[in-house]
């Protein structure tokens, strides 16, 4: 008796590897027939010191140190604009590097026009559009107030938030709604928004109550475990959030007198295997902005796109966005869609890249094929392609298949291009047009010219 | 920046494969160093039809697809003595096939003790274990009464139970205390006593009337889904164990109307990632007894283990018990205990690895290696070794990191005869002596010589 899958499984893979060979030696680890392409990118000078003499491994080791010793806590939730510094009744925070209304991609503007309605700062999609283009709206990234948001990214000023806190850092992500017409995918109307009052009205107050009374929550140590069950923490949460439902229960059995309605709360998160992720998200960024700052660091400490742009940020000049086009995602597509609906690459969430999980952990999400494409052994290899471009090895991630070998993590721009590998990521795909929402998921590379212009400046330092 | 981990992952392992090739073949699949050394099984002859013309593929086939299309449902919760058939005020149910109280090991001694003591038959250990001698209490295997029990497996009357159901197909199993100074492995005292009561007054009750709000759980799916969170629903079920909590919390909050007992029960439930296997292993008894009974059938229906013998059932003649001495396991101890502690293989949980999942679902738990021991190439190897002596490969039950391939399913006493392979089992380990508890947990192979007599009776048909 034979499966289909077993089918394709014994099928003989002919891969062409073209350049560095870890891709072909994960795949030749499987058993892979793989043909070499002699090919190297051209040779880029080894930058080993800044002019002031200070050491790059050095400063390098530092960044990822701080990283890797970054110890997020679930602390509380929030309204947006009570928490988030800076925040203004008027403010729109946005994923990815800034951008202007004119600019922005179907998905960005779709949420926009959703959030100024929820908000009541419009009452139809063209008084929003108009709002939006007037000036009247602050546009401001998600990163720039220490905050991620999924896909678009939208945070308007009174959506509730989690809070996440290391020490003196506090980062901030709106609550999961969800797959398919969400907010997050530019989806607009009345189940959207329905949805985004009850999270307001019921979601938020059960959970503020329950966290206050369960105390903070370590989410390192939630997403090492998950990383132990199949999860990748990115767009597999399957585990997270069952571990985060479980350890919440009893605190939320003690502080909701309404068992209706703890049941309505139990049965939303049961039914969002994603739910974790915008709690993944502020605790990476986080671990992030700990290695931030570092002199002469060139350790990659923010990934995002606006679903226009793609931009990262480095230790060693943090405030600096290095931009390039946003890429085009290979992937799987729900029924009805295709690659021509797709909006490219959009959101915050290549931050669980930065810090060291994500797709660079998908070795130990081998199911997550089923979601985004490819099969267990493409996970593999992109792990094991990973560490060809960072600094470390993660000393509490890890990954058991890889006999619980630390993740990848500390994306150092010089081994981009000394190898000629970008980050790969892995994300959900957005339908161009506004309104509309999730179309798929799939992998995505990060475009090549951010890092060019990175290390040009670097070179500058 | 290199973890110990790594350093373990980049040491060359050398191995020794001895006989069929299967095992060097997917340690090499990892690039592994392995020797052969030519070695075949004594010859035995191929049995393809019974004495009356039958096929015994033919047989085989019917009673695997048997297995596979049961589709085991969690249905309620009832008290032993008025649930299980043929129970008594004096039955003692036990794991393994049967066995009398002179030969019973210390664990299971232990256990019986404890059981009397706590149904108030006994007043003292003493008077437990004159009672248990002087044939006042009646002993049965849990499978005669189409029950299972980890371990010590004992069943008393007062006890609580699963219930699981398929069609005409009824199961049983008790529900799991948790790990350390437990029952069922061969612990008694206040704080065993205590969990106990607390188990019958409050968990019993509180699951009991969520169970028959949610309705009846589909436990084939919750296994299929825990097998992609790195489960084998044997000794790691901490995924399974979520998904039932997360299925059932709904049901919990709508129908306990104390939450402060609602909190304790879901403590509880998430202090022990091992509950599920309560409902897993009364799942795979259901769906081995829908294999049962086909006429001509070499596949094998059950192996248990009373902690002195092991024994196995075979469809074509599922009265009939083949024993042998029970295996002495290879594992990692609790701190504080070692070899010398460990009493031989105990307990039914072995009808997972029967009903085609649990160590033969390995590859699909890396994570299981800190808890049984090895390394993930083992627990990879173990999966593809086992599918030398199956029949076939699941339809519902799939290893994500071989590529969504079904796992091993259907015993086949004839390969196991062929091949020289014999069964491996992983396990929890019970101290020798009566009392004291969980000591470890390991790997273990089923004795070939069960297996020897079955074939020597199925060559009489």
């Amino acid at each position: 008796m034979t499966t289909s899958a077993n089918n394709l499984f014994q099928q003989p893979l002919k891969i062409m590897n073209v350049g560095v060979s870890t891709f072909a030696e994960a795949l030749r680890q499987q058993d892979v027939t793989v043909i070499d392409v002699d090919w190297t990118p051209p040779a880029v000078p080894h930058l080993s010191h800044i002019s002031n003499g200070l050491s790059i491994d050095d400063a390098n080791q530092e960044a990822v140190t701080r990283m890797l010793q970054s110890r997020p806590l679930l602390s509380s939730l929030g309204i947006a604009r009570d928490v988030i510094p800076g925040f203004t009744d008027h403010t729109i925070l946005h994923a990815g590097p800034p951008i202007t209304w004119d600019r922005m991609c179907g998905p960005m503007r779709g949420a926009v026009i959703g959030a100024l309605i929820y908000e009541g700062l419009a009452k139809t999609p063209q008084q929003a559009e108009s709002l939006a283009a007037n000036g009247a709206i602050t546009f401001a990234p998600c990163h720039a107030h220490n905050a991620v948001g999924p896909m678009a990214g939208i945070i308007s000023p009174s959506m509730p938030v989690w809070i996440v806190e290391c020490e003196s850092i506090r980062t901030f992500s709106t609550l999961n709604e969800g797959l398919g017409r969400v907010l997050r995918y530019g989806a607009f109307g009345e189940d959207v928004f329905d949805r985004l009052h009850w999270m307001t009205d019921v979601l938020y107050p059960t959970l503020t109550d329950a966290l206050a009374h369960n105390g903070p929550l370590d989410i390192r140590s939630l997403i090492t475990q998950a990383l132990h069950m199949g999860d990748d923490c990115h767009n597999r949460n399957r585990a997270a959030t069952s571990l985060l439902l479980r350890t919440l229960g009893p605190a939320l059995a003690r502080t909701c007198p309404d068992n209706e309605r703890l049941a309505q709360v139990l049965t939303f998160i049961n039914d969002n295997d994603h739910f974790f992720l915008n709690v993944a998200m502020p605790a990476a960024k986080a671990m992030a902005l700990a290695a931030e700052g570092v002199a002469g660091s060139t350790i990659v400490t923010t990934m995002a796109r606006n679903g226009t742009d793609f931009g990262i940020h480095i230790s060693g000049d943090p405030t600096r966005w290095f931009t390039a086009p946003a890429g085009i995602i290979e992937g799987l597509y729900l029924s009805g869609f295709s690659a021509d609906d797709a909006n490219p690459d959009i959101g915050d969430s290549t931050i669980t890249e930065t810090a060291g999980f994500g797709a660079f952990a998908m070795a130990a999400a081998p199911a997550i094929a089923r979601f985004v494409g490819g099969t267990a052994q493409d996970a593999l290899a992109t792990t094991l392609q990973m560490y060809d471009i960072c600094y470390a090895e993660h000393s509490q991630f890890t990954v058991p298949a890889l006999e619980f070998r630390g993740t990848p993590v500390g994306i150092d721009v010089r081994l981009v291009m000394e190898t000629g590998i970008v980050p790969r990521l892995n994300t959900g795909i957005a339908h161009k047009e506004p309104g509309i929402g999730m179309v798929g998921a799939g992998i995505v590379e990060a475009p090549h010219p951010c890092f060019v212009d990175a290390f040009e400046h670097i070179s500058t330092w």
